[in-house]
């Protein structure tokens, strides 16, 4: 990767390694954290200098924005180590883009490349003994920006805070996953931030998830909420829905994350010969295919888990189940996804930019 | 006020007042804070014990899911200091009740009201001396509570903290207020989070209106995000339309934030016996009503500002500018809510409660 900070960077090792404390056999997602953290602030309408410095808690004023306005964005991306113990991003360049478009949404100063996948790179390769290989072992990034300028009245911040942690991660298995169909709340509105990876649109699906997961199901598919009736999206993940041979998604629009895995997994279908279409998909679609056994396969695509095979859906209070086939897309897929990211096949769409 | 903490609440004095170097003739609204804050930990199921200290910034960890999934919410009320020194409130259940419905729509822990009133209370006491009396001063207080829990996965946080800060406010004049009514942009989506006072409403709001503000409008009137075609409220603020003499406004619902300001009005239009309607109004109602001059007025209303006077709108690339009618409900309603609040008037509602 060419954009580097290093002379830029004020660097602060830790003085011990938290590593050897580390079950790395047993990480639940998202809750251990490397040495180090980067951080970088914008104030005066300038970022200022980026620090590297040991992960630890930080001060903020009770009245900073973050905390009463949701002024928050994030990304979440993978580095993987190969054989060579050479680390490896997937599509870092899509991380940055959609970073700096939910700035924009969000009212927040975009970040500079240098800063964002510059400090990344940096950081990496301090605490490059974290980010373990094989197994479907992956080091989780989540560079975030909070407004934390002081002062309770609704309007965008002056100062912010960017920073970019690291969390080991496992290969992912959600289990079997039962999906109902959102027929009440939903997750984005038209002319909404439904596109934007902006903090508020997540705390929103927490209720109606935990009614969802009270009946049996572990996530919502979220549907239009002019009708009810469009497939969009789940949590934090695309979906994908395969009748008959043909795979289909939903299209990007101002209520859907443009998901990275979403458009790899795309041009890798097309490439194995997969036919896809990117059109709505209607629940009374689903249910039809369902009944008919032309429903194969549902799954949701995203960094996290990659690729989570989805069981049965709910929809109207009657529950429809698939059979998963023999030749399955999701498995194919992920197969052939993570092969690439973890540098076991040869990279053909020049996806994986090595760290150094 | 019956409900009070006194023996359970840990206080830990300032040993000094910032309130000399505070020029309370020219207070920017939210920008200054009292001596003390008061706070409350919820952890493994539990609040903690509630403590009153010293105003200052306080440490969260950078996984906080605050930070990342916006899991936050807020009110917005004033206490009055009334000729003998008494400190009153303004409908404080009705904050309370709200608070706790915002929290279960958010996924959090509902706070006990010996908690969010108890607490209220006495933090005031102790920061009496920073209420102002007369000239539509008041005391502007902010109870939150954020998600402190740690961890990137996007769930429920099972740690959070209650807070309550207090700002000193000036009788707030907004100025000549020009509207603009959203045909792209929206702040709610049916099944949504617009009912709540979650954070995350709000920063979504921020880049429409900064498009807004360089067309030279300062607020947005919200539609609802299908058509684009129902009004329904401003930044922070419900919207009120004077057409002929009756006064209309939108019923809450869903993507609408149910304002205490909005319903004591409507109580108190009807008392003096204006005809109210609360029904759906459209845009193109109203432009018809501005086109054959029966539309008299348009004011927003809401705790900061009480009623701010909307002089003209903005649809379609055309702009409606009303003549301020000599018997203005705006002004006639802002002088009998402000002295009731002040108690400067009887209070025939009940609506305020001393704290003590
Ligand atoms: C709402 C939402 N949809 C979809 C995705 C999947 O996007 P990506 O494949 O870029 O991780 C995410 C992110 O993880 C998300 O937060
Ligand atoms: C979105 C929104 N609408 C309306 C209002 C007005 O509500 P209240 O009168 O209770 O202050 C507020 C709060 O200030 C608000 O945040």
């Amino acid at each position: 990767m060419s954009i580097t900070l290093t002379n830029k960077i004020e660097i602060t090792k830790a003085t011990t390694s938290k590593i050897n404390s580390v079950d790395f056999d047993n990480l639940s997602f998202g809750a251990v954290f490397t040495d180090h953290l980067f951080e970088c602030d914008f104030k005066n309408g300038a970022w200022q200098t980026p620090v590297i410095k040991p992960y630890a808690p930080f001060s903020l004023d009770p009245s900073a924005k973050v905390f009463h306005y949701g002024q928050a964005i994030f990304e979440g991306m993978k580095a993987y180590k190969d054989e060579d113990d050479a680390i490896w991003l997937f599509r870092p360049d899509e991380n940055f883009k959609r970073f700096n478009s939910s700035a924009t949404r969000m009212a927040m100063p975009e970040v500079p490349e240098e800063i964002f996948i510059g400090g990344l790179n940096e950081l990496l390769k301090i605490d490059a003994k974290w980010v373990q290989k094989g197994n479907g072992s992956s080091m989780y990034i989540r560079p975030f920006m909070i407004a934390t300028g002081a002062g309770v009245v609704a309007n965008p911040s002056d100062e912010y805070k960017f920073m970019i942690i690291l969390s080991p991660a496992q290969a992912y298995y959600a289990g079997e996953v039962k999906v109902v169909i959102a027929e009440h709340y939903s997750r984005a509105a038209n002319g909404g931030i439904g596109a934007a990876k902006a903090a508020g649109n997540y705390a929103g699906q927490f209720y109606p998830t935990t009614l969802a997961n009270k009946d049996g199901f572990q996530q919502i598919i979220w549907t239009d909420d002019a009708t009810h009736t469009k497939l969009e999206e789940a949590g934090t993940m695309n979906v994908f829905f395969r009748i008959n041979d043909t795979l289909l998604t939903a299209p990007t629009s101002e209520r859907i994350l443009d998901g990275i895995t979403r458009k790899s997994l795309l041009a890798m279908a097309e490439k194995e010969g997969i036919k896809t279409e990117v059109r709505s998909v209607l629940a009374s679609e689903l249910v039809e295919a369902a009944k008919n056994d032309s429903l194969k396969e549902i799954f949701g695509a995203g960094t996290a888990a990659v690729i989570s095979p989805i069981k049965g859906f709910s929809y109207k209070d009657e529950y429809y189940e698939m059979t998963k086939p023999a030749d399955s897309y999701a498995e194919l897929l992920k197969e052939k996804l993570t092969s690439l990211q973890n540098k076991l096949s040869e990279d053909t769409f020049g996806w994986t930019v090595k760290v150094e």
